[in-house]
């Protein structure tokens, strides 16, 4: 990676939470799609994050907000050493820049329209990684994001590219299918309001996506996940990544209720470990949102704080045909429907 | 990264370890590079491993064999939860494959002579992690490799490619300056058997290279390394080669020997910790070796058992200024002249 790739500007820490992350220019345009969508993010913030830390108990989420001086910023927070969370992070961010084309390529994954110059964009998004402690409570992620680039320079009349992106999915170290086939029920409701095709498709998409290819294993075992949306109306897409991320709650609370003070023993953390290793990798090596944020120069607190608090690597483990860690790896290895 | 890019054929476990695994036509010819390196880099995983287990008192290593139908294959020697060592790691190497463009260009640095098509190699190395449990012993690394590129296709005529590589450096999370002191000669005595230049050219390569770019730190306290080493004697570089890899054992041992059973507590086991998160993104981000290993195919299990056995990550975690952790990040930001 060269430095002409990092190009978003330096951040600057702030002391309060400003209003709006916008330009004067778009912020003035209440109206607008990168508004509403910054609206929506930040209330999704505050709702998510009561939640989690009223089921802790005993965590506060730290804050940390940003500015840059161009426009753009966002807001971190991190819940670390929980009575129930190891790690919960739940950032937004809104970000102004100039892409390369290498960027370009990693945050918009058809190489249909690719430009050959560097592409003015806007990008906002919430991102969110839970890791529980006990090996037996999952972990979650979600992240959804709005996407606009600016016309290209030597073409100004020519329309903006948009599209939204995002999805919700589910890591266990251990298969309960109750917990499984409830997780999948609220991700299908939540698609079914706006379309019958989506949870079928993005279930798939997301089987694909979290794919360790070295391994050829999957991450977890899935949820919903999709990319480069725009052939459907805007609005209808606002209003879909709106019921998403206000499925997250309904879909995670309810597990971890259940699992959060399972009993477990030395072996069960160790292999919930080495799962977190499988985490690490897919996240370095894979993620599109992290590898996007590497090498546009992000703040790499916040991107790398969907790390989890410990990994593990043992050599060629594998773990004993029939185990309940063999299930998991099995699952992982070969996706199944699980509503 | 697309399927095209594997390009090795998978490996078959053997019970014994062969004498060769050079292909039987470069097999005969035994004073060729080619076939001299193997048995270099056969004999010093032999003697290296033979010193760590006599160091170590209490683990063995466990030796995996390999090879492929086609020519080539390796040897994996790790050894986990020893005495001292929490995990170290052994392998040896010989690959015949064709390269993708994509991974060439992660072999070899220079964008100079690049080709457009697939290229044939063969590869040979050394390649080792030893990571200590004692958070005041350092984690070393090193890695020699030996390359050659066929003729291209479309001029059969053309001569071959060939260059050596390699490096050996230490990553402790405290600071000794009488250690790094030490390793630091070693390395330039081997260096300046064969040329003055060498040390410090290839120490400022050392920490130009091993440097996490998202974090503006290195991930240790440096050595040597070097790559597309061809304009020099080959006969010179393969000793030059053997050299380096003979010092490994006097560069590290007198450290471990010393390190090996300081008291410690928890906050320095957990700031070991952290350091070995860094490892892990450097290894996993921009690493060269595991890069192309997961480009081309190889095995899994020995390109990754570089990673360490934990690691941790916290969320914008700061040493506090002038303590010993800030004093081991101050180094690794500003690299400096050890000797």
């Amino acid at each position: 990676m060269t430095s002409s790739a990092v190009s978003i500007e330096k951040e600057t820490v702030i002391s309060e939470r400003p209003h709006t992350f916008l330009r004067q220019t778009d912020g003035e345009d209440n109206g607008s799609i990168r508004s509403r969508f910054q609206s929506m993010i930040l209330e999704m913030q505050e709702s998510v994050c009561g939640a989690l830390e009223a089921l802790d108990g005993a965590g506060k989420f730290k804050e940390d907000a940003w500015t840059r001086p161009g426009g753009g910023g966002g807001i971190s927070r991190v819940l670390q050493d929980g009575a129930v969370f190891e790690k919960a992070g739940v950032n937004i961010s809104v970000v102004y820049g100039v892409m390369p084309p290498e960027a370009y390529r990693a945050a918009k994954a058809s190489a249909a329209d690719q430009k050959p110059g560097p592409v003015p964009f806007f990008a906002a998004g919430i991102s969110s990684v839970l890791h529980p402690k006990n090996p037996f409570a999952p972990t979650l992620h979600f992240n959804y994001r709005y996407f606009e680039t600016d016309a290209p320079k030597d073409t100004p009349g020519a329309p903006r590219q948009w599209w939204f992106g995002g999805g919700t999915d589910l890591t266990p170290a251990y298969i309960f299918e109750e917990d499984v086939k409830h997780f999948h029920s609220i991700q299908k409701r939540a698609c079914d309001k706006f379309d019958p095709s989506f949870y079928p498709r993005f279930k798939k998409w997301c089987d694909d996506y979290f794919f360790i290819k070295h391994r050829s294993e999957r991450q977890g075992l899935g949820g919903i996940f999709f990319d480069d949306l725009n052939d459907y109306d805007q609005e209808m897409l606002l209003s879909f990544a709106t019921e998403c991320v206000d499925s997250v709650v309904p879909a995670y609370i309810p597990i971890l209720e259940k699992r959060k003070d399972t009993p477990f023993n030395e072996s069960h953390k160790a292999w919930q470990q080495l799962r977190r290793g499988r985490y690490v990798e897919f996240n370095l090596v894979y993620d599109r949102g992290t590898t996007f944020g590497l090498k546009t120069g992000g703040r790499i607190e916040s991107i790398l704080m969907s790390l989890p608090l410990t990994a593990r690597w043992e050599y060629d483990h594998k773990p004993e045909e029939g185990s309940e860690e063999w299930k998991l790896l099995d699952a992982c290895m070969n996706p199944k429907e699980w509503i």
